[in-house]
């Protein structure tokens, strides 16, 4: 079954672009490990804050991504600006415009 | 600039499948109306809860869907089934795997 994520992170002030910037580096080649959407968002009412929605092919592709020498890279170079103060939700993707059939 | 919309809903016990049914109705029409994703999910862990994850080519056609009579309709015959607690969350999408470029 198709897995979503959705959460979101507080950066420490003036540093969401930094932490934008981490988190795109390496997104364009998360399909090759089985993830079919990954999108960085920033709130316009909220300065310091970072929203991510991802689709997985399944919750075993994104938990076997987060030990990958690039995510373990990018996780260490992004903690030191972000607070602490996290929300995230598993969720199972049902269908909808741009979610491939599976 | 992509606009990007990730809100829940609450259902009636037992309707949340009705209601999805009917949030995927016409799901795949809406790129002609200025959508890429449109994300239905659930929650493993709360079987009255539905979320939906949208990412629009801006605010203005994700507004305007809403006057479209084919929503209208599902609005209308949805609403019954919900119990009114809404989440909701409007974001600016910056980047990421799957979001086209623009």
């Amino acid at each position: 079954m198709r897995y979503g994520y959705i959460g979101s992170m507080r950066t420490r002030p003036g540093r969401r672009d930094e932490v934008v910037g981490i988190l795109l580096l390496g997104a364009d080649r998360l399909d090759a490990v089985g993830c079919q959407l990954y999108a960085v968002c920033t709130d316009p009412e909220d300065a310091d804050v970072i929203w991510v929605t991802e689709i997985w092919d399944s919750a075993e592709h994104h938990d076997a991504s987060l030990q990958l020498p690039d995510t373990k890279a990018a996780i260490a170079a992004a903690t030191p600006m972000l607070t602490g103060e996290f929300t995230r939700r598993q969720l199972t993707v049902v269908g909808g415009l741009g979610v491939p059939a599976g």
